[in-house]
């Protein structure tokens, strides 16, 4: 695997859950692990039977860890739910699915913070145990609470995302706490230090807006010399997955190239889009990269390596220093 | 089946987890079970992964739900370890096997302990929802700790039963908090107003031990109408199952149905023996019922009906009012 970075600088990546972890997972089979560092989403951390259960992290590490589920994209691979399944007959919460295996993340995070860990603290070391061999830093230790405001009232976003399938009308978005929050250790010191920040293919509302929600992180994203590269989750007028369309169109943002554009505009140096998107970029043109063939759409473990190489080799290439952005 | 306490009354039972437990099972199925009342020992409780485990509550609630592993006679039928496993694979700590079902039980309690309910009513809702139909309380929601005193340290009891499979020397056995604690809700007032107690084939040290080390229980024993009839766990010079005996020497008391009633002597009434053991039981002869086919020794359900149906009978008949024993 090749050393991108000989300097001592990371490949540091923002991202939330399934999506990002794709690309994750690409990134981790082209260069060497000790050179990247994530920084993941934690606005959808929540208490489930007494258990704080941080899914973007455990997605992130499950799929760095080989764990992953690839049916799936999120657990753990050969799964069962007999406690989920005892817990529903037992009459307890049941809609979201923690299965026996996964319920181990859980217990174990659970008792580090209850010993007084940080959540840093107790996220390097489930990594140690699960043998991530990537550096995975929660984005605060701070609670920082992604709510969902609905016609039918506010509600946590994994109630909308897991529970109501995200069915509902979304009239915003907010990050409980955010305002108060600082950035994890680590986080900050990345980010300025870094060879390439890249915004992996999440959600620019509910996976990465959260974390720009930490003031102190976008702070950071302006001022690194490093190139801030986001990776388009949308193609077209439609995310790839999920319900990205409907919370950027909630927050205001064309459901486009330029929504996601416009969600970073303060410190995006390159938004790199699919080839196949036909979105008039023009206005666009200092971020734009649109290779060839480039696909960002992710069907298999060699769409990843491509889009993770791809990505990579354009940036270190074409982007050797901050390019000045038209505000 | 029979109602036994026309006036409101109800048959009491001490108890700890397994071999109480049987006899339990066969009560069940010989009276009413809302004439029923547990009172079960909590000195084995300990915290395992975070979680508040309550041992013998939990084999008594299996037991009388139908749910207990007639195998293994503790935890779920049909039971799977793979949170376990993987928590092995962790490197976290796995002599204690908690099942996947099991589990259930214990995220359940632990949660709404941590809401601030008590183990009193922790136990109620479990109880319920495990539809054990039987009312089960915890013997004190104070915490007593039942410590093992061994010639490398002393221990905890799960830890010397479990994970060291008491094979540790005693020198003693002590009952850390038991002096401060204040019986459960409901406990004084169901021993006072029972129509029999019955102090289950358990372990006279540190089944039943714990119990009576909470003042006002072992007070209530002296003081209560009804009669109170212990079935000896100890048939001849060995104990019918555990490490009674070992338990029973350390704390002086012999290793017989002489020691049984030593450790009952300020309260019981009566001692039900194995028709098969031939101590000499003169001189315990206001205690001793030695039933002509009485067997304490519970291998089959039917086993366990019969002592049950038995103890009930004679204890009915033959102790309607409480006997004056000798000092």
């Amino acid at each position: 695997l090749r050393r991108l970075c000989p300097d001592g600088g990371m490949i540091v990546v923002l991202t939330g859950g399934t999506g990002g972890a794709k690309f994750l997972d690409g990134l981790r089979k082209v260069i060497n692990p000790e050179e990247l560092t994530v920084i993941v989403n934690t606005g959808d951390d929540f208490q489930w039977w007494g258990l704080h259960v941080s899914p973007d992290i455990d997605s992130v590490m499950y799929v760095l860890s080989g764990r992953v589920s690839k049916e799936r994209g999120w657990g753990v691979a050969g799964e069962t739910f007999y406690c989920l399944q005892t817990m529903k007959q037992l009459d307890e919460p049941a809609w979201f699915q923690i299965g026996d295996r996964d319920l181990a993340t859980h217990l174990i995070r659970t008792n580090l913070l209850a010993q007084g860990k940080t959540l840093t603290d107790a996220t390097a070391e489930i990594a140690s145990k699960l043998s991530v061999g990537v550096r995975v830093l929660p984005m605060s230790n701070s609670r920082v609470e992604t709510r969902i405001n609905t016609p039918s009232g506010e509600i946590g976003f994994q109630e909308y995302f897991v529970q109501r399938r995200y069915q509902d009308l979304v009239n915003g978005v907010s990050f409980n706490g955010a305002e108060k929050a600082k950035a994890a250790p680590g986080v900050v010191n990345a980010i300025m230090s870094a060879t390439a920040v890249f915004l992996a293919p999440s959600n620019p509302v509910t996976s990465i807006g959260p974390i720009l929600a930490v003031a102190e992180i976008r702070q950071a994203l302006r001022d690194t010399p490093a190139p801030v590269v986001a990776i388009s989750p949308i193609v077209g007028t439609a995310a790839v997955s999920g319900p990205a369309g409907s919370l950027m169109a909630a927050q205001g943002l064309p459901v486009s190239i330029a929504g996601v554009a416009k969600a970073y505009e303060d410190f995006l140096d390159v938004l790199i889009v699919d080839d196949a998107d036909k979105s008039d970029a023009e206005k666009l043109e200092h971020y734009v990269l649109r290779v060839p063939q480039m696909k960002t759409i992710m069907r298999s473990e060699d769409d990843r390596k491509c889009l993770a190489e791809q990505a990579l080799s354009y940036t270190i290439k074409n982007v050797p220093r901050k390019i000045s952005v038209a505000s």
